[in-house]
């Protein structure tokens, strides 16, 4: 497939969007960006990288991260993580406290945020570093050693990290917090602050679409635990849009207020698309609409 | 693939787990099932049928009546359906009322009972006749002339409906529900009532696995339709459990308290499993095992 | 005191706020009504009655009857009642069915629209005629033999009362139902359209600040009874709105949404104040605007 | 009417339950109390003091302090206060942030955890010593100089503090906290450990059975504020058992969770009664049924 020709095309489809849909304001360092920046990339199985407009731009990744935080707890922690975090859709907006209390602490999933600092938790106990883990990681899949944390970002994201600060003593009353509050609070803030660029995240999330498999050949989660985090991202990876997005795209796929968005395609690629106008529930309005344009030409879609 | 000893196989790894679970007993009708009972079925989309067990054995088909009202009248309908009902996995039981009155009587998707209660109604309305609708289709795509309704277990619904009554008359009060509302009740327990094998639903459900390319090579839905009822099942398509259901199995799939489960691999098969013993969630527990083993097995997965 | 005075004091005072608020338009027939009317009557323990304005023209009590049927039905049945019905404020609309479901169809007092069906259903079978029995006794209590029920009124209820079939069948749905639904809702329906005056209701409400002794001498309730009666009244009497109305007027009331407000002035007197238009909460503007200018002149509170 | 007569009766009676429910035990501190302790107080307005049991032992007042830091800061701040908080029920527990969630960081009323957060909040920029202010103001209504913080309890609330934590930042996070989240919570706590006897609470609250008469004849509140207080109290004084507290006792009263009660006789009398045992509301089940026992005795009550 000429998968050039086919971004090409898809770019054209989504300039009448561009623009649309609001910056992420909950961060003044967020809100400064241009909502016309769009940039989308594609990593295939076999290590060929295709891309459009602003693909090579680093961007703040945001929620991206839970993605990958969640394998990395999990090819150490194995199932005994579930105990801390369920895997059901929320059908809660992102930061919500209510399903939280009537679930006694523990969050529906891990990329709720409330289910992301669980995680981050988790592997701060099995690594004594999570951000500087998450950080290795993304530089060795993607290639880039460039990539590093915006300290800026991560010090706004304190400064307005209320309803996170919430989030976390709430669950710690309920006893499902191991590490100290702040110190947990610090390193996901620190890692939602990344920057990476459509390319590098193409590619950092191929270990999903080579079913476990790291971009150096070496295995980071069986088939089945790739499938299984493949599972969590088309069922929770979109907020309360996650009926929406299978709906319309068909993948796996999360979602950051940054504006960026990955998805999978098993067996064949990683895909990352960057838009910073956000639509009412969180996700890139020219992001969704740009998957959704391409599922559609290349007839490519798990279903 | 030898379909028959996947499923010789997969029949082996069950037997531990037969018996286990609790049948239904919220109508009496359902509650005199031997919850032992077991069957499964693969249905090609070239038109081989495989099966194990109780294969032939009609059961009770419930919710899985769902999928095919939502195709008939999303055939009929289009994208006009989704303004009366939601597209987003629930994260409550099947026939909770809360989200119903927060969100204003939409009910959050096809596949909770007031959200099928919706699509029955406008299935009612498009065709005059909606349960006869649903039995002609099913008759047709399972190629048995003898699929037919209970009428025992349809008066054992109608008896024991309160809380359907009260969805449909919930509905009603926020002005969703077009027809009388005794009417599009007698509808929709008749269609929970129909008997079929698993051989039955795995033929019936195969043209979500061409496609929406009905049996006789008509269409039914377009390619982007018969996407759209995959992408629904997989994130609504088992309660609250749907979560885990596409974390373990991997597969768009449908559920009923009648035992019976029926998954779909897009462009290669029709599954259909059945066993009376139900989880905490209202899924069979022999049939979700199945399932997994059988996707374990084969390596078959969406992800 | 002299009350004649106050009630014209109160009278000049509320003028600026007659017609302010909006007339129910739930059911057509109660739409229909001037949002300007306004009367109060007072009646005193001793048997001396005042009143203003439209203080002898009857309006449609609604759910000012749950006062009356609760009072009936405790006087039967005792404690016992309380196991069907709490006795806690609700914090929610008055007739919301989230609670309902959190509670498992034990809806939380007996002023919210599903406590009152369970009342209603309780005097049914207590008495085998709820509606008459209520009807019998204000008749009796207001000394006005041409109280009766407005058909009218009681067919357009039935004919809009989709929530209130919901509420009785979800209830139902959980055995908190002894007879059959559109028996108790038929009830129900007639016992809201009873059409009586302030003067009526002023006098029938002289019970309660009679520690639960009737209009004849006889005794209805116990003087523990009474007291719980207007406990109840003052934690639960004016829906979401209860705290407000205890905080400004400081006394047991209950209102209705045809735009009547009853209080009770323990050991002194009962009251009544009437005008139609209706603020977000339900509850008559220029009836809670009386009822605190009246208690703010004459010093008269419980607390 | 002579009480210390009345007193002694009540003592009877309630000697059968002392003992009954549990210690509170979510701060260490708190579990070591011999739940068998029992003391009563009451204070007439004219002056005079009766007492039985334990009704000169210190004990926590925990939660009671929020009727007298609600007074302190309504006789600054007047109405302006309840912009920042509500006056309805909760029909929930003290420490739920589900409806916080709902209704957009503004709590229900002054008596959940979260709303004492605000009232502190408030009285902290009011006064500049939110904890001192309130223990002068203690020491002067009750005549003793010796009342006092108790640092370990202090200690250990802020020890097990996340609850509160997380209630402080949740409403933080929708700008409904002035002062930063750690100066909040640490007077929060302190005013929590205050040290008082039955008799020092009976006395100080004597200012809302004068209608808002300090003890040395000046005035904290204007005689509708009192009123206000009191309805306050009597709807929402002992969380998700303000329905039944009414029912049964019929005064205006406030619990802690210490086991500590103070009710209110307008005109008349302060009383309180501690006795550590609680129930599943977390009220003193002795002294809710000692009160229970005192107005069925004397006939007092509001109603």
């Amino acid at each position: 497939m000429d998968y050039q020709a086919v971004l090409a095309e898809v770019w054209d489809a989504v300039r009448p969007v561009l623009g649309q849909g609001r910056v992420a304001t909950y961060i003044p360092a967020l809100a400064a960006v241009d909502p016309r920046r769009f940039g989308m990339a594609l990593a295939t199985v076999e290590g060929d990288v295709y891309g459009i407009g602003d693909w090579r731009e680093p961007f703040s990744i945001q929620s991206i991260s839970k993605v990958f935080t969640l394998a990395l707890a999990l090819s150490r922690d194995g199932d005994a993580l579930w105990r801390r975090v369920g895997k059901e859709p929320s059908g809660n907006p992102f930061n919500s406290l209510v399903q939280l209390e009537y679930e006694q602490g523990i969050p529906r999933n891990p990329f709720i945020n409330a289910g992301a600092l669980v995680i981050t938790d988790r592997l701060q106990r099995l690594t004594g570093d999570s951000r500087g883990t998450l950080r290795d990681f993304l530089r060795a899949e993607s290639g880039n050693p460039l990539v590093d944390f915006d300290p800026v970002i991560a010090a706004s994201e304190a400064e307005h990290g209320h309803r996170n600060r919430a989030l976390a003593h709430f669950m710690a009353s309920y006893g499902n917090m191991e590490s100290a509050v702040p110190e947990v609070l610090e390193h996901y803030f620190w890692q939602c602050s990344l920057a990476m660029s459509c390319a590098d995240l193409a590619k950092a999330c191929g270990f999903l679409a080579r079913h476990g498999q790291r971009a150096d050949g070496s295995r980071l989660l069986t088939r089945s635990q790739a499938k299984q985090v493949n599972a969590v991202m088309l069922t929770c990876g979109t907020y309360d849009a996650a009926g929406e997005f299978a709906y319309r795209v068909g993948l796996p796929g999360k979602s950051g207020v940054g504006g960026g968005i990955i998805a999978v395609i098993p067996n064949r690629c990683g895909l990352c698309v960057w838009s910073p106008g956000l639509d009412a529930r969180g996700n890139s309005v020219a992001g969704v609409e740009a998957l959704d344009r391409f599922t559609t030409l290349t007839g490519l879609s798990i279903f």
